[in-house]
């Protein structure tokens, strides 16, 4: 947060209103066309005479970015479309922060959510973290601090975990999708269990489906967390940590004997450590 | 990326070149002050008489954005101290977003890196993808696309799970830190099997350092495989997909008999399934 204010360009009108020293950023300040425009786009844009007036740099808004309350549903079919152009990290992403930018505008317009197209499939076909719920998390945290986003992110991850899903079913679906409880996080075990619950494969048509709903069900659980956060200045817990993941931090987790564990929140422990080393307590 | 096309503002050097429409994003094109300004710092803001010519509107420069080559020190530097103002997916994100931004100004400016802080402890404490790889593979996005950025993750990815890590030193670190192998590219079994075999707690600082140092890690090898690409057009993959893992893949992969893991990447198999059914083939 602090290297964010640090950076943050008070200029504003054209007037410079006072500029923290950033090492190497020099002609910042002054907007260099060229810079702005190398991207994939910039042959589409033909030769200009420069303005007299030097324009406004690119500026940097710091975070959190102030939440405007969303249509939960709308948040979620912009979601099921973004999921065919860019996956499921881009498709939550871009369906809550694409809804930002069209309902709130400045500073969302800023912000290129096709970065988190990385995210597919568990990160590139790494099968970890369920790419809806990464890019949830991600527009949560433009919103939020860790205070009030943390536990935001904790009651949406807890949900996945547990109920079945997906939920939310679109206005125009290609079929329809059977539920499951991923009774995990990762897209890995989410995905499994769905394919042998469901018989389909994971290169089938329907599962790609059954990802776009689950990515639009994340988003419009989150949006309709936020709304909630943004009306009452705080949240429900619903789905907290299970008794039986508490008891296995007694010992692993934080202040525990072992103490080995790294984690205050899951949904299971036993979905994956299936089987116990014969040494251990009963 | 085509919304992103779509929704790119070719102002520049206050000139309008042109503007495809963007519903509900009324008022995107003339900057409004008191939205730009309305984050966490608009408070330190004094009130300024507007300028006569209104400035450029905040941008969205389509991605990916171009790459500048960084020195991989440097950004292991910046990761390492960042890490301890927002954990190790910010370290990641802003070791190398903040290397771009001091190196080649706009755009990388307009990103705020601190929304990253989401990522620790494998999302909020949950314990899944390790964040100093999910920060990185964020970066790695805004400078290539999936034909690009796929492989650099891809390797970056299989080098984490298969080398004894952390493989940099700060140049002022707080405790000399012993390696592990990770086997997996999830947190908590990054932490715990550096925690099993040094002996020291997860809430411990030791515990914190070497995640510190991870997060360098994580960054150096990052920057070094952009740096090839930018030289080259390419990476050398060093850290392929075990042939174990292939072996699995075969019948529950893409193409398989069974076809239900939706994963084309990963380190180990049996690092999470110790233990196999007794109806599973031998």
């Amino acid at each position: 947060m602090e290297s964010e204010r640090r950076q943050f360009l008070k200029t504003v009108g054209g007037v410079t209103l006072g500029m923290v020293a950033f090492s190497g950023m020099a002609g910042l300040a002054a907007c260099n066309a060229k810079e702005v425009t190398e991207g994939a786009s910039a042959k589409a844009i033909p030769p200009v005479t420069p303005a007299t007036t030097p324009p406004a740099a690119a500026q940097l808004v710091a975070l959190p970015w102030p939440y405007k309350k969303l249509d939960p549903v709308a948040a979620a079919e912009r979601a099921y479309t973004a999921y065919s152009n860019g996956g499921c990290m881009y498709g939550a992403f871009e369906g809550i922060v694409g809804e930002l930018k069209a309902v709130a505008g400045e500073p969302f317009t800023t912000m290129p959510t096709a970065f988190a197209k990385y995210g597919g499939a568990g990160v590139s076909g790494w099968g970890t973290l369920c790419g809806a719920l990464n890019g949830a998390a991600a527009a949560i945290y433009l919103v939020h601090e860790a205070k009030t986003g943390g536990p935001i992110i904790n009651e949406l991850y807890g949900w996945y975990g547990l109920e079945a899903l997906p939920d939310y079913k679109p206005k125009t679906p290609k079929f329809e999708i059977a539920t499951s409880v991923a009774d995990s996080q990762l897209c890995h075990q989410s995905v499994t269990k769905w394919c042998d619950k469901t018989g389909f494969k994971t290169s089938s048509p329907e599962r790609a489906e059954r990802c776009a709903w689950l990515t639009a069900s994340v988003v419009r659980y989150t949006v309709e967390l936020l709304n909630k956060q943004a009306d009452a200045g705080s949240i429900t817990v619903v789905h907290a940590v299970p008794s039986t993941v508490k008891g296995c931090l007694v010992c692993h987790g934080k202040g525990g004997a072992l103490e080995n564990v790294h984690i205050t929140n899951q949904t299971s422990c036993v979905s994956c450590h299936t089987v116990l080393p014969a040494s251990h307590p009963k």
